[in-house]
């Protein structure tokens, strides 16, 4: 794997500050389960309030959680005193998202001055259950490419 | 624009009582708010829960929404007896998420006996400040394309 | 539809000043059909060098004729002075790429300094038979989304 | 990474003689440089005349290849007497397509009965200069989400 040098030695704290700031996150419960410069995995629970039509994580959660997973991933590389904005992205869903828990990690495939382009997959864990002969698994479930731009943070405007 | 054939006599009630089993579009507050064959538009409140660092309705969010009008545009089409699940979809966005709602415009592009393409734009609405100057205005904020996956309604499998 | 202004009033001499260096355009056979602000339609023979295991246009060709067909779009509002390159794009192939010709149809979605996204619909056409019952026919085959970032001409580093 | 086993024993054969049949590919000047299961690399040589306005090479040409490099990464693991048909891909233009050759790895993220995803990274490689101080070169110019379709070999319709 390639290793990256952050611009900005700060970066876990500046991450961190972030990510607190997304109340989608704090709704989802996510937490940050990895950091380091390139790479962010965020986890989250699976909860019944987020489901699609057959109990499933909805598509979209599962996007939530992998935009920022490559959002953040992003964010590590990016100079002090920016943001990183998603410009676009595009998710492949694999398998249903069903489980325990779920883990996106995103990881930065080209940084840039402008544009930074990462790749994030998500999987579902389940745990074992007690008194049972099932065993924990993880289980690719869906797979991100994003477009990001680094903006100096007093521009809050869009993609363009 | 083209205009389709459903094949599901009931699809309005198909697709409504579909809606009502996903959790997440009822803990973003959507509802359908227009309904016809190869059309779904789904609208939701802003609501400070599902924000970015900046305050933004999450690309999650907008994605949700999106992925769920394009969804119902395909399911609109689809035989009684069959379920709709999205296969991927990319989406582009445009403009910061911010307003008083958010519609998105679900349409079918091409409809297929196993896959279905839409296109969904998504906009942001403001509605008019009572004693104040501004006028209600509509942004557009998003586009997405999706692929959806037409199955039999017992095969809750997932995109394979 | 919107109508855009471009910032460059020699727009037209621009976009074919540049297109006439694009050699893969004219490997395709490709030519300009309609240029107008935020518009342009290119056209292209099918030719059997460019097919795929069944004789059916290569995707990566649609691809081609769409990418060019959004980045002249996008152009066509950059200023003068600027080049315009293709970040990424998303291809839906939704049927067959087998007619006489292929026409697609970039349109600037939203314009923007540092990124523009466009959208293209590709179509393949058939002439009428002469002596037969078969009349001409123009079929959707493909649509794609672009996100195109315009740069100083000098400039001729990547997307980053 | 992941090993799949191919369901066709012959699965390289019937890859190769797909491949022939791909006039995109010998107009490309491409060959199959490396075939597993789940796995196909194609290298072509640059050639002038499938460039861009700067001479690098077409973002549709870079799509040619990586497309057919997930598609025959797919088609190694497709029963015998099927097809593969892309249903749509998205690429990330990571930086300049400049070099002496291209390669794409195609690679299978999930294999499905009906759908497959794979991944390709592309490479431009430009090789050292005899009597100069410069060395050969392997730089990431792009990568590539698809989705394909596997289909028996009679049906030859598109995507849906």
């Amino acid at each position: 794997m390639t290793s990256w040098t952050p611009a900005n030695p700060a970066f876990a704290h500046a991450v961190r500050a972030s990510f607190v700031r997304q109340s989608m996150m704090a709704t989802l419960g996510a937490e940050i389960v990895h950091l380091a410069p390139g790479e962010v995995d965020l986890a989250a629970p699976f909860a019944a309030q987020f489901g699609q039509q057959n109990g499933f994580w909805h598509a979209g959660a599962v996007a939530s959680l992998a935009d920022s997973a490559n959002g953040y991933a992003a964010f590590t590389l990016a100079p002090a005193g920016t943001d990183v904005l998603a410009v676009e992205f595009k998710i492949n869903l694999l398998a249903p998202a069903i489980g325990d828990r779920f883990v996106a990690c995103g990881r930065v495939v080209r940084p840039g001055r402008t544009l930074t382009v990462c790749q994030a997959d998500v999987f579902a864990e389940t745990a074992a259950r007690e008194g049972a002969a099932s065993k924990s698994a993880r289980k690719l479930v869906a797979t991100m490419s994003s477009t990001l731009i680094v903006r100096a943070r007093a521009d809050r405007a869009g993609t363009g």
